[in-house]
């Protein structure tokens, strides 16, 4: 059984530069979740994509097989951090088939408000 | 006419473990809501995975033909429950062809919010 | 150019029984969002599915050519009113290509949150 | 490497007429973010679709190699301004492959939500 693909988009990233709650908790947030079903390790490299210069990257990432992974692009710093308060757009691929989920939690007031969806597969 | 696959997973996972409305109907939780718009009965199994443990289950459920059913991974408790504050996975497969939701109703400050999609197709 | 499918499924339903704002317009509410992009007329027929009982419908509506359609299940009431607080699924059939969109708008409490996804293309 | 495809729809569209944050960060808005990932410039034209009067554009748009654009529809005035607190749909055209998600950050009440959801691929 292969579960997953092995390149996702996510044109949608934002990270807010505020939070009103408890860290790192309730710190605001973006994160892509990723599941490697396979019994393989897989090896990421997550490519960020902005309006207005190059993109950067690749993140490296690697998860173990049969396990996940929620990681959030607030603590990418490697080659370099995400800034706050702009627009960008992640891919990731990976070696392995993996599935792709993006979430952002979002604390700029003071209610959270949590959005989803699954990424879009392009392989 | 044939809907839906067997095989779906979703990346996200994630139970809060305060909640601050009346229960259980506000409650936060997480659910899979699944559709058996077939005339036969669906046998369910699913698979809990983890950052840093191998996966849990199969958690087994059984959905009557053209019913539908929306699982909260709250409840579940065999072989063991789900922990709270704890980014999991999940991979949910059946005999006969299903539609896979996920929801998660979010109840940690003191409005509610939510997020959901559609889980991601395997087969 | 055909845009979208004939067959969709919407596991997740559930019509909030309170609300807290002005109504209609932020009364809590569950909705499906079709685009019919072709020139002709949509003949839409929509099949609701309970956990304990057989399935409602159909409901018909009608979408003229290059127009779009969001329905309330709220307002559905032929052959009979879809019951709040109850969880139920959909399935959206239509003689021309349309494309689906889930939506809920739930005041249950002070402030408004709300979700979305695209629907599960079946055909 | 192709990431994309050239043919997307959003079901559901609709712009609240009202915010109560400050702007315009904090303003009510709906947005369809687009990651162009390919090597050539991409050429987007967006039309608007109504519940009753005929469809609306193109709105047209380019998007630079390898970069992403978060458009916000409640800027779009060329051929026209989009009608708030009502109902719309939208079809994205590109020459390139791109990927599309739809984003509404809705600010009617004290506190925000967000609603996401990847478009749907027609192509």
């Amino acid at each position: 059984m292969t579960i997953g693909r092995r390149i996702w988009a996510i044109p949608e990233g934002y990270i807010p530069g505020q939070s009103h709650g408890p860290g790192p908790e309730m710190t605001s947030h973006e994160a892509c979740c990723i599941l490697n079903a396979s019994v393989k390790n897989a090896h990421v490299a997550i490519t960020i994509f902005f309006e207005d210069r190059d993109p950067v990257g690749p993140y490296r990432f690697e998860i173990g097989p049969r396990r996940t992974s929620h990681l959030r692009f607030n603590n990418f710093d490697d080659p370099e951090k995400i800034p706050r308060d702009t627009p960008y757009s992640s891919v990731i691929e990976s070696d392995v088939p993996i599935v792709v989920q993006h979430t952002r939690l979002d604390l700029r007031q003071a209610d959270n408000t949590l959005l989803t969806t699954i990424a879009f597969p392009c392989d």
